[in-house]
């Protein structure tokens, strides 16, 4: 018996496009879903993805969620279908489009298997998953639950934590470079993710397709080496750059309030990393060897955690500031004008020890900062504190935001000093500019 | 002497990343400037290309626009810089960023050749170019000021029509995938372009950096075998798919009449086909050998227009519908709710001809069409015209739009029907949907 043809729906997405590749590389014929011109509209990086996967072998069908028939004569050609529509929400969040699919599917008859786009935590076990995130897993249910209603047989591939995003940003949340000064870490650090691969998510899935032992279950993705805490992931990243990054622990309460200031797709997000890095969900998973993926495929040899991280090596990170402060010619500052306790920030996460030590602030008399503005925290060079603003001549880092977190004053010429601050170096003045 | 390092800014885009190739290729030490955690954010896609960049031998130079000194920095490990940064305003509009990077060519003096983000009509030929879309052609006149007056060397490449929109749509404005059925044809369609696949605009460019004869001067790209008409470009297409397509001829104030329903991005796209499909611009352009690639560098085997078609030639397109129309059972309908005269439509443009009858409408008693909705016009099988809307079983496909051009009545349950239509094929009915 040959290799069964593959049909990708979400192809030219940044799963999608791994899965075509493993595909082919595996030998299936494989068909891609195109979809039609209005849908694609001026996309000239689609229509190029369409137009490689074509030159590497694969079949490009027409088709569209939007037209039912289309669906069913797609997946008549086939005998797997995979999909891989967007559940990522800062990207787009499609997962339940798939229930037409489903419905074609049924019609079809001839479907063999069904891999919906799953390939993160495990759904059924996200019950208790935070909000707003939760949506992710409710959505992915329905579908489960539509499936197997529908009699489809299938493979549901949980691939726990996208590499690209959580080992990219050292599991800092909003973070996908790694940085080489300091890092955030969530909580205590010690709760485990598991980490995988893209290229290995999409190739331990073509290789389930037509295997009998993963037939209506869910297998799991957890190589033994990439299963680590986030201080773990961040010693593997010291180890490769040689050098110790400065640690700023972020609370669960710091990293929860700054959800508010954050839109509908980065809460998704960030529940994610609430439900890992500060509740665990991974950390006491236990999978029999018959249910994960490098358990029954030993011949695929994954990328680890190092391996991984080795390709951000060179990849040097600058830092850039929001906008200048005018100061004392003999001092340059910098001011992020960002709330600090969002983990997006690109620097700092809120400082919670008491404060030494009032400073005058910098240009005092002649520089304000904006109604509503708190002075969040100050880097600044080695020097012990002083009750003058007596700084060498050094880059100096005032982070202002709009968190009152600790901070006590929004706006006025004084800043609150910590003994644990550090000298930030590698940073420019971007010139002058009044605050509002 | 050994070949000039380069540094090529945009470099994760379109046609930067085909400038970071050809670079390569050619033998060129070659850095790509990344910008700063801040500036890519969750962009996994571009954090993936600057991976890929480093693992094809490239070197990462992290650099920002926000940031000066690390762009003279940045210009000072190189003997070229090219800039890449996007002038097209679908994606975004950047042209005037190279503002700063002029001045840190300038300050840091050892820069060798700027190459500025040209790379379409020649902007010094384009003082008359139609309205917002100059904007593009006046703000890279800013930069070529800038540069001169900078006494930066230079070399501005004109490569007039990019394929992946042009020749992709077959020269359709708003379209990038050829059709199968009909084709709108710009004016009379005899006016010339000069189509230039993005790979090989990149291979030129990096042919004249190094090249005495281009410096200091604009370097145009006109393969010769890829000047031609659309009607011409329609021709080669026509033979690949061996079948005729069906011409709809758009007038100039039928073109132009749509402007108003597109936003800025589209509206300067729409000047730019207005530029060169109706008025000509490119249709007598003579350059002289010493400044046309193809002649500099006959070595290149350009990409020829069959060539750049041919792979387009298994991308079908699924035609689909906006919505249904209620029917007789016997005969399906489908509407298309836009604006029939403007060319982002994936159907039809306006038709001229005088009626010939009217019809009463398809389901009239039971099917109304929005206030303001005008019935655009209608394919119907090859059957010939009756006082009757007594047709065939087949499908009828009713575009209905806002404009009133060609059209005398809003909203009613009579159609105009004119003697030039054709049967639509490869339609399918979505179900039914009532007309609110």
């Amino acid at each position: 018996m040959g290799k069964s043809k593959v049909l990708i729906i979400g192809g030219t997405g940044y799963m999608g496009k791994r899965l075509v590749k493993a595909s082919l590389a595996q030998g299936h014929e494989t068909y891609v879903m195109q979809r039609p011109d209005t849908e694609i509209g001026v996309d000239i990086d689609k229509v190029e993805t369409l137009i490689s996967f074509k030159k590497q072998g694969a079949h490009l069908v027409p088709a569209s969620f939007e037209d039912y028939k289309s669906l069913v004569e797609a997946v008549k050609l086939v005998d797997i279908v995979i999909c891989a529509v967007s559940g990522v929400h800062i990207r787009s969040h499609s997962i339940l489009l798939q229930l037409k699919l489903v419905e074609a599917i049924k019609e079809a008859g001839n479907v063999k298997r069904y891999i919906p786009s799953e390939f993160g935590m495990d759904a059924e076990k996200m019950k208790n998953a935070m909000e707003p995130g939760k949506v992710t897993f409710d959505d992915k249910m329905v579908v489960r639950k539509a499936i197997e209603e529908a009699g489809i047989p299938f493979t549901y591939v949980s691939a726990n934590c996208i590499a690209a995003y959580w080992l990219g940003g050292l599991c800092q949340f909003g973070k996908i470079l790694p940085p080489r000064d300091h890092v955030i870490i969530h909580g205590d650090g010690n709760l485990k993710g598991i980490y995988v691969n893209e290229d290995d998510i999409a190739t331990y899935t073509i290789k389930t397709i037509d295997d009998p032992r993963t037939l209506n279950k869910t297998i799991y993705i957890c190589p033994p080496e990439n299963i680590l805490s986030q201080r773990e992931v961040v010693q593997k990243w010291e180890k490769l750059i040689g050098k110790e990054l400065h640690k700023i622990t972020l609370s669960k309460d710091d990293f929860l309030a700054s959800k508010k200031a954050l839109d509908f797709g980065q809460q998704v997000g960030l529940s994610h990393y609430h439900d890992i890095l500060y509740e665990g969900f991974l950390t006491s998973l236990k999978i029999g060897d018959e249910d994960e993926a490098s358990k029954l495929y030993p011949e695929v040899k994954y990328t680890t955690v190092e391996e991984y991280l080795e390709q951000y090596n060179t990849l040097t990170s600058l830092i850039r500031p929001s906008f200048s402060f005018p100061n004392h010619t003999d001092r340059q500052c910098k001011i992020f004008n960002t709330t600090p306790a969002s983990p997006l920030l690109p620097e700092i996460a809120s400082v919670t020890q008491t404060p030494i030590g009032r400073y005058p602030f910098p240009g005092a008399g002649g520089t304000k900062f904006s109604r509503g503005l708190t002075i969040h925290s100050i880097y600044y060079s080695d020097t012990p504190a002083t009750n003058q603003m007596d700084l060498p001549s050094s880059e100096v880092i005032i982070h202002v935001s709009e968190s009152k977190t600790n901070f006590l004053h929004p706006c006025s010429d004084q800043l609150l000093l910590f003994p644990d601050w550090r000298r930030r170096t590698a940073c420019t003045v971007q010139g002058t500019q009044s605050c509002k």
